[in-house]
């Protein structure tokens, strides 16, 4: 009912895959929920339709949730002094259903026989559906319409005496990707899938004045820079971190497994600024761009990112291929929402809220354009066509990325097989669609190296690289068992 | 009473000279008032503390007028649809008061003898107070506290016959930076003062039907671009263009006079794809960039643009100096409201809502930090603070143009001097206060020739450097009236 | 734009005259604004659509208008810690017009030569439209489409040097019905214009520590009431009762005149628990009660008021003729916004939002309906229908005013002559399109007797009765010009 | 967080006993949500902090909840075309805890393993805390802090096949006061407990097509005559009536029982224009008016009702006494918000919001004060102040309830017994507390009488009078769990 923020990017300028969750969580630390806050706003990239946070205060639990953006629904200082506290989880949503209903917002929280708990969630669970039907029939009311209200009532419904072991019950019914922050009365538990398909990072406060004080959890290190905190180490595959008053323990509940994790947090997903599995990602960026020049290299005036994520690669390209690099394309800060009605009128002008051409860096020039990714190719489009009314002659498109053909079942919002560009045309065909001179992607072993690997190995695949290769690390088991196995 | 959505800029990031307003105008052109929404989107920048437009439908006036930014204020279809016409006057305002009453938003709409005149008006006069004395011991009324209300009132008194007169009558009352767009019932008038201090371009919609319509006036170029229309003139000096029934008219009521536009737009103000005077923005700031290489080059590693507005002149410098261009810091484009209040915690954590370091680029690096401007210094400090604590070893900031050690009075919100640190403090001094290696600004004549010229010519002064230099084209009435000739 | 809290009041259940407005105005009083707001808020029903307070505190003027009720105008205590000082003056407004711009929201405030002065009027000029289009002639730019804006002009321009003069000079050249709170930087004024047409009482506030504090201004002396102030008298017609800080003054810059004051104000607008003119209204309107049933008695089982306006009248009646006194009808005093779009099915059940019938009361009786006018009887028409759906044998409607056959031009929002039932018809007429058995008015003599007077002496009137009778006491110059003299 | 709009009703001018809910439902009837918007709004009076509404379309349920008054929650045309469907259950909250959350506003609704079901609960259970912490052991999940909530988990667990025979099941496990409306796909369902504590009655709307459609529930007929509807019949003690495709039936899953419904219904919650188990509410209180002035009759002037409840009976009173009846107290309909803080100033001014005196009613008069109940005494006292402060000369109070001792634990809202005035004295006593010259109540007979009996039996109780007598029919099994037998 609401125009979100957000809507006009994603009607004009936004032809993307979309992260669909940030998690965080804070323990014995002052003004928790303030911290999280902060957490949670460096990670506003990584989901935009809602924000929550609870937070414990050695009594009770406080909780406020809101739709929109975490400036936005934690603006008031009223509703922080609701949140008191030096224990806290938090959470940001991008839906995938559309389906951006209050009661869905997360940290979702319940109160069981043993007391409290909150749990943020980011990624997706490929088994929810049928696990949800079990539960409901044995009498589980369910609130939400989240995967994530599954762990819950796992929990709820466990034999197991304490919240460890049956979050650890819970955990083993359970397929699919997950990055969760849990906070319960007596500790907070940061827990990666056994692929470790999302990220999940530790760090400390400065000035703790003990072991058992001053942690933080957050999705990316750039939530830990936010607050000033020191980035400890990532949060293993497989691996439950539980802090409580005795300070950190490891549990390791899962065979050791090979890792898994998703290669386009480094393409697109992740803030420039942080670190994922010890590699900044703005490096890897970079030498994508470096990559792409080598393997797809053409003669040209200017390098041109398509702002604002296209940008470091374009810088590795031009600095790899000596071409200058340009910003041809101005992108508009004041995105907002969409506020006018998109008349007749309106269309014929072709007006663009969001971005608008350097004529005079474009005007006579033949242009290398450089983007992240091609999803629906709608974007792409008109970005070409502005280029070409700024005056390029030429126009050529490289992608840091390779074909996206595959959907993503862990927990990122991508549109079906059917409206994937590079799952129903070929390149050439592509580029005809998208109005470029020129078109090519990074390839597959170009990817890995950027990455500090020799290429893809295939028998000992270090990423989740499904969305190009269709490769699912993870048992697709409520889609096949709705449309047959290899549909995905 | 409402905190700004900017308001964290100013608090955190924004230690910036900030451009009063925006103006634009249309003339016979279908959905006048959505598309000078548009247009007002696109000159934001110029203005973000509140917006209004006033449309006429040949027989009536609307107008609608608020707090915050276009996309707020005008969110609402209703919203639109009460502001029928095809004619249409729309501005954008920062206020320089804090003064923000919705009484003096803008465009100023009032009722005369002759039917009604809407003003909408970027810039600010000189004699302004002294006028206002006049006027209200004559028995006018004013409504707001803005300067322009003054043009209001000379028009009403005014003993012509015509409003093209009156207005006439009333401008060579007036003295300071004007430009205007006003709306009657016959004709729309975009105005520059003589001396065309602030913008103001013509442009014109593809498909009109005749010299009578399709006709669009805006602040910057970037204003016509948005809404497709194409690039006519820029208003010159002096004149007054009137678009009437009949076509278009040239009024120029004034003598000839040497130019004094403000060379700040070309720094900071205008955005970086419009083109002003037939000067690309973008370009000027990357030729600042190199000449500030070549007048303070220094060996280093990295040069890092302070984003977003240091990043042209820091890619010139890059392309001078043969030195890397990286972004080593990131801008949070979410900043949207100070949400969190500053508790001690807070405080000591160091928080950054607005910009975060891009460590692994500056990590045991030298690096050369550019900037556009130096107001009171608070910001820069921080930022080189930050870039410190994130390993570099050595900071040397470059600004892209000369100290700033007086204050504005034709439109643009500058402290008063003894808060401008170039005021009060030499460059070594400066460098001291904001932590860094070294410091240097590029110098007048490198400034003039970045932008085509031999050097600064003092005799035949082409720009409006006032901030710079103390050399004020314009006479300040009401100051030297207040405090004193060469008091400013 | 927005659906106004009474909207439904009007829509289903409201078919009256209404009053324009209320004033007050407090001096010397501590927390002034918090007095004001009370005191408008207990004559919250002379105008619900807009109201505003100024307030002084010897320094500068603040003020606050917003539209709806005073609660909900002044709901915030931060709203009401922006009007420090201990004079203030404050209007709620019901607009004629359906023009309820917030420029219209009195008090108007204006700045002048000699200060601020800010000005809440009752009541309506008969020549504003003249002295209007003269004033603009001679420059004068109007900011609101109030009448009330012609005095602040006609202030503003005068040679006179003292507020006091200036303000008399004002009103020697208006003509129509004020009462006025006026609010100057040494002064609070208030006048009633020469008729005295609408009310205008003064009240002290106990504890006031000398002659010049603890003074009220109200327009009905509930409004005195609620704050606990002392009835001190009524300001007379043609008076001006000046307080500053030597106390208060009485000035009469008119010839004294017999008294016209609004009769209607006894049998609908004021509260019944006010006094007026040394008179309680509800003793009069029970009076009225008494004297409908001697005039026009009728055999029947119940007497019913339409409440709650008919309540008194009702309990007279009854008392007069000994038949018992039932609510037959129930008002629903959560009325509120009309939130229910009227669909077919919901016009085809007949959903009386406002009142509902008492059956039992009314099933089988023979039912004397007591209200106090008609004026397009369309809600007269629907009670008569509920009631006989309860079951009622016979309806007999009493009225407790003559038959408003005429406009007003005083101040009261009337509908025009060719939509008020009784100018239209005879009362037989009347009796069959309001489906009743019977329908008596009271008559203009019985009306003046319940006023305590021997019947209407046409040659010197003591109350204006123009709504009843056409005989006007102040001439119609505005009207009379545009529609000919004779046509009210 | 809010100052919720009757607050001023609660501080100043509302010491009662408050009813805590209404029910609506309807079933297959054209726009049923806004049928049960409306239907909700004439039962306002039953809770006014909160309010929802689930509807079924045939496909699925919708549904809006929000705090604050029906027109309030439901004021935009868009919420109720989010509410399609035929079939609908509505609720208005009035909370006993303050713990107005949003998850507790009722319509509570879940999906379960059969589909969907929306309960809508009048009432409180005395066994809630125990079975809660039952099912919390059994791993349910409780989402509020209502205990309606404690049904839907029943049902949820209940081993029976069908829906209704889920609701049976959960039923027999309940033990206190409820009257409900649950809505499933296949039916609508009106269930009160088995003593009829609180009321429900059945209707229908002209023109239903057939035996299925067209029917309402409503906890008051005047629930049903707002939208036309017909009262068929209260539902009786006990039954279940079911409404589904194939017509009504009545299903009576308990053993017979004397009856229980609440007195206090005819006393002061239900609407006067009710008719509740045959008895018109009005007549009842007019009733209880002849009996007070039979037992508690004294000589004096006027007979004043504490407007707007105490009317009916002060009416009965004066017709019995022959003492003239008059409004001496006005109330201001425009009650709101509290809008002003209350300094020192306005305390010492004995603001009064609500009320007001109609002082020449009052002057030198000994006046019979009739109200309808003393809870705490403090609205009391300051009633008689008022009066007193006006000029009676001697003042009675009469009250149309005996006296309120003990607590109510089946849905009414009422303040621990020890802040009950009279559980804590005499009745001399509170005669002086409260200031009168003479205090009574009616006898626990007289109202028996006034309803039509002999007087009260107490071995065939044929009312729940326990707040009166202590004798509480149904068992508190929570209450003498935590506190002990007899200590309510």
């Amino acid at each position: 009912m609401t125009t979100h923020p957000w809507a006009d990017d994603r009607q004009e300028g936004d032809d993307k895959f979309h992260e669909e969750c940030a998690v965080f969580g804070a323990w014995n630390v002052a003004d928790a929920a303030a911290i999280t806050a902060l957490g949670l706003h460096a990670l506003q990239h990584r989901g935009q339709e809602a924000s929550g946070i609870v937070s414990y205060d050695g009594k009770k639990f406080s909780s406020h949730r809101g739709l929109g953006l975490v400036g936005d629904v934690f603006h008031d200082t009223r509703i922080m002094a609701g949140l008191p506290g030096s224990c806290s989880v938090g959470h940001n949503r991008y839906s995938t259903t559309g389906d951006t209903l209050l009661r869905n917002v997360q940290p979702l929280f319940a109160e069981f026989e043993f007391g409290g708990l909150a749990v943020a969630h980011n990624g997706n669970l490929t088994n929810a559906h049928g696990l949800r039907r079990a539960l409901i029939r044995r009498g589980c009311l369910f609130q939400s319409t989240t995967d994530t209200e599954v762990f819950i009532h796992l929990i709820a419904i466990s034999l197991y005496a304490t919240v460890e072991d049956r979050l650890i019950d819970a955990l083993k019914q359970v397929q699919g990707a997950y990055s969760l922050v849990v906070l319960s009365q007596d500790a907070l538990m940061g827990v990666r899938d056994p692929l470790g398909v999302r990220p999940l990072v530790l760090g400390k406060l400065p000035g703790a004045a003990n072991d058992a004080s001053g942690w933080v959890f957050a999705s990316e290190s750039c939530g830990l820079d936010i607050v000033g905190a020191e980035f400890v180490r990532d949060v293993e595959p497989g691996e439950m971190v539980v802090i409580d008053k005795s300070g950190v323990r490891s549990v390791k509940p899962f065979a050791a497994q090979r890792s898994g994790f998703c290669v386009f947090e480094y393409i697109y997903f992740a803030r420039p600024d942080s670190v994922l599995d010890g590699m900044p990602v703005y490096n890897v960026r970079k030498q994508i761009g470096v990559e792409l020049a080598r393997e797809s290299g053409i003669e040209a005036d200017v390098v041109v990112p398509v702002p604002d994520s296209g940008v470091p690669s374009a810088m590795g390209y031009a600095q790899a291929s000596g071409i200058p690099f340009e910003l041809g394309i101005i992108r508009n800060h004041y995105v907002g929402r969409t506020f006018i009605e998109p008349t007749d009128q309106i269309r014929n002008l072709g007006v663009r809220m969001k971005h608008s051409t350097n004529r005079p860096m474009l005007n006579g020039k033949r242009v290398i354009l450089v983007d992240d990714s091609i999803v629906r190719g709608t974007t792409s489009r008109k970005i070409v066509d502005m280029v070409r009314a700024a005056g390029a002659t030429e126009v050529h498109m490289r992608i840091s990325s390779p074909p996206t053909k595959h959907s993503c079942f862990y927990g990122i919002d991508t549109p079906e097989r059917s409206k994937l560009l590079a799952a129903q045309h070929d390149i050439a065909k592509m580029a005809e669609l998208i109005g470029v001179d020129s078109l090519a992607f990074i390839s597959l072993d170009g990817l890995y190296r950027a990455l500090g690997h020799e290429g893809r190995d295939a028998e000992h695949r270090r990423y989740c690289d499904a969305c190009f290769t269709g490769d699912y690390p993870i048992p697709l088991v409520d889609h096949d068992q709705e449309f047959g196995p290899g549909t995905a």
